[in-house]
């Protein structure tokens, strides 16, 4: 029988189980000119928290009722389209269940497979990759010798930004949630320095690890972490807002403080979402490709396997329990 | 006698005429290589109440006990330096006193008397002048039919600003801080509306006058101002963060809500200071005096007499007194 997996109540706050149903449904029946889908991987995404409110974000959002959405990476069953065929690997925009069917393939993407495995373009491949690019080179325009500082840096969009701006020549510092996560990034991702934001203060980890000030900043999380990056730019700074992860689930608006500094230090402030550049993802494949299979570039992925796992798996990445980025696996490649 | 204003005390908070001391200092005189000054209009600026904190702020301190320095238009009196000649117009950052000397005349820029009056050196062919260029037109590209919104829209800087995003196509909203201002706005600057702060609720005004969001904002104050410009913001909006008065005289530091604005609707946030952009001063002077001999561009200055009534003028000025650049005329031209 197949299954789905709906939003049954709006989140205040933080999210939890009580907000997702597993339900039984239909078997989907492939139609003509219908493509008949077996999900493989489900992306976990932290822009799906705005989505399940009520009120508008960047992305419409998700009904009362009705599936979770966000990328998913299927394989084609069965194909009454012209392009595609059965075992087409693919990825789109789908309903969170283990087969579906879209009309005319309508928004599928069909998936290379000589540029890397299929889980790699919700991950590296695929948007997270793409938005580490937007942010930390054509936002960022890290120079050789900058400071460069990424907040959730061994988060899925963060271990890339800062392999990144490490290739264009920038010294790079890291934070994340946990003593394994900092060796991550030190060990594995190259690092200059990395620090557990959970467990020093802020501002004197950046003393000590940006002693010559920040030159960009690539903000995943918001808050009190953009007001101490603030508080340590180097005049002409950069800064390239990717997420805003600690006010996603916060209800009290606090603001940000010390936003001064982006007079005094003449900052750039930049907000950028990736649907405004998914035209480049072609091109960034091709790019980044010959960096992965050589090994140059590093991308971890933790991939959690159950369709019935996926809201638990969703909650705690929201919480920063995975490292890199986190997938559902639905069914074996 | 010579006279001179100097930093009495730091203010905490709003300056007050107690911050100042006018007190007798020597005449000076015209040493080897001397260029000596009769000083003829002192520019007051909001920037000048950073620099009477102890800390840095984009420009140094000033001492106590030591004179107010800001930019000063100059005639002249005698000159042992061959770059100079008496009866020359110049202008550069002076003490604020009567009367003084330049070591070799350095610092010191010859005004050219075809381009405009003296005064303007200080104001539409000056500091204000380019910062508007550089904020409105270099940092904001307004498009044709795009919208503008100005705040302080009165003020040396706002007026040309909204001014210049005009002839670029733009509709422009400024807000300012009396019903007077606003008349100045509507019926000398040719701004398509404008408003009130001091009577209106913001939010209301923004909703009224730029009924299809901002696409631009230049900001001169900060504070609520901006968060609500950030709650008007269209997607792809600019903000060309000119100066954040509203901050310099606040102890409290509220923060700024709503900046999540930055990233839902991808806007890009600069910070400007006029000190990175002073080589572009001639260009600037050459394009914009046509446009003031033929009356295309409105500029108002509010001329204050009296070198003793320079303290009094310059928070005034901070209080929103003034339309259009606020000088002191110390002696006639």
């Amino acid at each position: 029988m197949n299954q789905r997996i709906v939003l049954s109540r709006r989140p205040v706050g933080w999210v939890d189980e009580s907000c997702f149903r597993i339900e039984p449904c239909a078997e989907p029946e492939c139609g003509a000119e219908d493509v008949l889908l077996q999900a493989l991987y489900l992306s976990t995404d932290p822009y799906l928290r705005g989505r399940m409110n009520a009120g508008p974000s960047y992305a419409p959002g998700f009904e009362l009722g009705r599936p979770i959405v966000s990328r998913v990476v299927a394989r084609v069953i069965a194909s009454r389209h012209a392009r595609f065929r059965a075992g087409d690997l693919v990825w789109g925009f789908l309903d969170w269940a283990e087969r579906c069917v879209v009309p005319r393939g309508e928004g599928l993407h069909r998936i290379d497979p000589s540029l890397g495995r299929a889980s790699q373009f919700l991950s590296v491949l695929g948007m997270p990759g793409l938005t580490a690019w937007v942010g930390a080179i054509e936002i960022g325009r890290p120079a050789p010798g900058d400071t460069v500082y990424v907040s959730s840096a061994a988060g899925a969009v963060g271990q890339l930004a800062g392999q990144f701006a490490k290739r264009a020549g920038a010294r790079v510092v890291g934070s994340a949630g946990s003593a394994h996560k900092v060796d991550f990034l030190l060990q594995r991702c190259g690092f200059a320095a990395a620090f557990d934001h959970r467990s020093v203060d802020i501002d004197e980890a950046l003393q000590t690890h940006c002693p010559r000030g920040i030159d960009l900043y690539f903000d995943n999380v918001g808050g009190r972490t953009l007001e101490a990056a603030l508080r340590h730019a180097n005049v002409a700074a950069r800064i390239a807002v990717c997420g805003m992860i600690s006010a996603y689930n916060d209800t009290t608006d606090a603001g940000i403080r010390g936003l001064q500094a982006v007079l005094t230090q003449r900052i750039q402030l930049t907000g950028f979402i990736i649907y405004d550049h998914v035209h480049k993802l072609p091109a960034y494949q091709a790019r980044v490709a010959p960096w992965l299979r050589s090994g140059e570039l590093v991308f971890h992925e933790d991939i959690v396997p159950g369709f019935e796992n996926a809201p638990a798996a969703l909650i705690g990445m929201m919480k920063g329990e995975a490292i890199g980025k986190r997938l559902v696996q639905v069914a074996p490649e």
